[in-house]
């Protein structure tokens, strides 16, 4: 972990978040300043600062996220409706914290997506 | 492959695309309608119509498209940039083409996602 990353402070309880999942690879919790009716992170437990970051090992990771994406898209009652995964990379893509995380939006139609 | 999809269609070169990497498992290619100066599509060979259709058995060919969106975003000189992938599923989501597609987009500052 790093000691100056909000999001493995979350992960350890340091700082309050709303988890609605974990295990023993990935955390998954509400966006404090959500864009959507639902809104969720989903990051990994390790501290990777961004996608571009991962290596070769992180195949397997990489698909679990998605998996668990999947998996609170059914729990918050929106797999049939729709959601959209997003990962912000980087400046232009709009990254703010720098430990990899996943957005889970749903619960309303979404508007663009760049 | 399903006869009626247009991304198997491109696949199978029955369609034209501008594919931009392929594997055993993954073909990419050029959004005909980009959103970005980079905006490439990364799909599976196989047929799932979207995210919420995957099964256990994909959490590898998950992982894999998002290592073949960092091997790309390297390719496309975006990686230290910054770039965004998205998936959208289903309706809310704003899916056209119901052949499971990750979407990278780079090159200049994104804006918003949802």
């Amino acid at each position: 972990m790093s000691d100056e990353c909000i999001f493995c402070r979350i992960i350890n309880r340091e700082l309050p978040g709303d988890i609605v999942y974990e295990d023993d690879r990935v955390v998954a919790f509400r966006d404090i300043n959500p864009q959507a009716p639902v809104h969720l992170l989903i990051i990994p437990r390790r501290h990777i600062p961004t996608l571009a970051d991962v290596s070769d090992d992180d195949t397997e990771l990489l698909g679990h996220i998605l998996q668990v994406a999947n998996v609170l898209a059914g729990k918050f009652d929106v797999k049939k409706s729709g959601y959209r995964i997003v990962n912000n990379c980087g400046a232009d893509g709009g990254q703010v914290v720098f430990h990899l995380h996943f957005h889970l939006l749903g619960g309303a139609p979404l508007g663009r997506f760049a």
